[in-house]
């Protein structure tokens, strides 16, 4: 508890260097802004992008990391499927793992979800109001019992994704749709949170709401300390003797 | 986080009285036990009792309470109606909750789950083995893949139950059965965790890892702070213009 | 599943009688209306009211019930508490039930849950989009992705019920509220369901979407025939003996 | 109602060929002993193995399946990544599936569920006890309270997989451990059964109650008819204009 919670924002960074509109909102990236976030909060945070070696996600940077956080959009398929898979088994050993907005299409969530997470979306300039549907869940701490955005793009049910173990947050779009948009999910030894809003074209990384529920997820993502058990590699365990040796 | 989690260890604290047997385990009553486990591992600890006024839980106790334990077996049936849905309304408010044992006869658990909660059972004396059924949970911090108790009660299937939102133990028994013995549930605003072991006649609240997840859950279940609603006294709220206000 | 499911649809029936607008609606009552649409579906069709004696809820009624549908609103506390208690041993012993509308202030559907059960309201007249979470869930069987309902009472969230076992539906309201719908509850070896719809100034048990979605409710909730156990008066049952007798 | 529900089993049909001591048990190979099973309750069965061209799962075949039954375990890696993603679409689009005993292991179920899937195991010999714990779900229909199995293999827990979303069976071992032997999974449009009995060393598809219980997952798994959605191909939707039109 004593030793802050590392934290790897990974931002695929190619809308801020291609996009005009999202290089005004985002000039260093949507990774630096989410990680002050975070920084400011306690947290110990660094950053990775798609560009470098890697994509800096070496089996060093994931054994020093307690939670990744996962932004990705237009570049999904360039993600290497060698590294999804070193982040698929940190995760189920235990790290926890922060999907943001259209990271739901990203091979990594996919992968652990074992659906097509599809959804409806609408690029719209609408306002969200987000609900907390769980009030006394940790990732709702400090929160009032609804937050607006004033413009995101909309995306709506149905979100092909199994039943989130616990279900934070759902939103309401103005334009008549409805979305499971805080979905908690245990998977092996390790949680993750799927979280809605942050379209690169709209500002909404900066707003205060967002980034306290950031940082509640980082909290409640973070490893169990001493956690009993992980398989190697994914293979099973033959227990050769039976363990009875009692009464 | 910086002040300590308040928990109150309620204990019908009657076989310590009247069984010479259990009086000879626990001289001073369970709940003194269980709270020297708590004490040690940094909670701020108090006790009550079913032969105090109110049980020992005026509104004033509950209101300083994080987290309630109760233990509870031959005299449910005394414990004052009045009392429990004051118990009842603090935990939808937020208040923590831990059932231990016999506990699941409780009028406060019963009414909190809406089933019977009824089991099958067996003084035996046999061994028990309580398996670790999601590794990375806060309350199996620091425990081994399983938990072995040398002489207790059973307790088996079917365990009248709605689903746990979270199922973190499974118990083994030598004659044959097994049991959900580690469930957790969200109620309202309040987390509520059961948790199976603890006979009187045998030593349980002694042994180092029965300590250990008492504590973990107990560290689980204390409220979000600011959580961001309650309802006052199970009252809908009538919202009288429409909230819609943007865009 | 030759012969027909042996519904009772219990109504309050008591706005039918004395507001005007409610009866012009519902001459002869809810229902009336909610039990032709089971009768057109083939289902065995009973009702029973409030003002009958016993409720219309004598054991024999119920045990000569499949599934129970519940309508009630301004006379929630005029229901005996004896009657609630025999309803909810036969729903423990796997009669499925179906709650509508304002029912979630019931007395039987809150002893159930545990919980408050309480919502945000707003009488609007707005209209409401019902969208289909899990679209493969039996209850959703014909069904468009939304179904629309023109004019309605707005129910919001938070509504303080435990985590619904299975999430059907999401309503989305134009005053910008969302509410978790369409919700599947086990408790024993019943099954409850509640179904938002259906307040009694509008004639929403007319629309053909509505009549669809009881009827696959109720086709869902009828009890497992031959279902292996249930507890006699909620008792638990002591097991003499260890049961291994193998090997 | 009226047409049969359509099921094809797949069976990688090895050991029964190449192990003499599974030869004598199973002489034309598992699936057609678990297809008896189901003809014998009236489905339309059809079956296929690893050694037919396409491993036997043609789109066609799987466009005519309403539920897939899986037993693989000497030769999951020989299973084509191809057929595998295209099991998995049509599970997504409502195809029902039930994976037996070393199917645990199968690329179809870890590319569903997410996770390694790994457990325990020990060849044993030893007796299965399995508990059931939902009483009330059709996958009980017909049992008693527990089923117990001569001789099988050992699986242990932790079993990673995610929480399942229903919970059916609990598994007993005589030399300590306890195991999640029934689970039902809902991905996409489709429901997943998870069942653990079925070592090839063993006649375990010859009992009377295991029958019983793919009869009725079997049913349980059956595609809902008419449901209101799937995703071609697991693409988004991109919805263009906003869907309000009410009000």
């Amino acid at each position: 508890m004593s030793n802050p919670i590392r934290v790897t924002i990974w931002n695929e960074f190619r809308h801020e260097k291609s996009h005009e509109e999202v290089k005004k909102i985002y000039p260093d990236g949507m990774h630096v802004v989410i990680g002050n976030a975070l920084k400011e909060r306690g947290f110990d945070v660094g950053t990775a992008t798609l560009d470098e070696p890697e994509h800096g996600l070496t089996q060093a940077v994931l054994d020093a990391t307690d939670v990744l956080v996962w932004w990705g959009h237009m570049a999904h398929r360039e993600v290497q499927d060698e590294i999804v898979e070193r982040v698929q088994e940190r995760v189920l050993a235990g790290m926890g793992l922060i999907v943001l907005h259209s990271g739901h299409h990203s091979k990594i969530f996919k992968k652990l979800m074992g659906t097509s997470c599809s959804l409806r979306w609408r690029e719209a300039g609408e306002n969200e109001r987000i609900w907390v549907i769980q009030p006394g869940h940790p990732i709702a701490e400090g929160l009032p019992e609804y937050i607006d955005i004033p413009q995101v793009e909309m995306y709506g049910e149905h979100f092909d994704i199994p039943t989130p173990d616990e279900l934070v947050f759902v939103s309401w779009f103005k334009g008549g749709e409805v979305f499971r948009s805080g979905c908690c999910f245990f998977r092996g030894k390790g949680k993750i949170f799927y979280f809605r809003p942050g379209h690169e074209t709209h500002p909404i990384y900066y707003q205060a709401e967002v980034r306290q529920v950031i940082a509640n997820a980082a909290r409640w993502a973070a490893p169990t300390p001493g956690a009993p058990f992980a398989y190697a590699g994914g293979r099973a365990i033959n227990v050769k003797e039976p363990l009875e040796k009692l009464g």
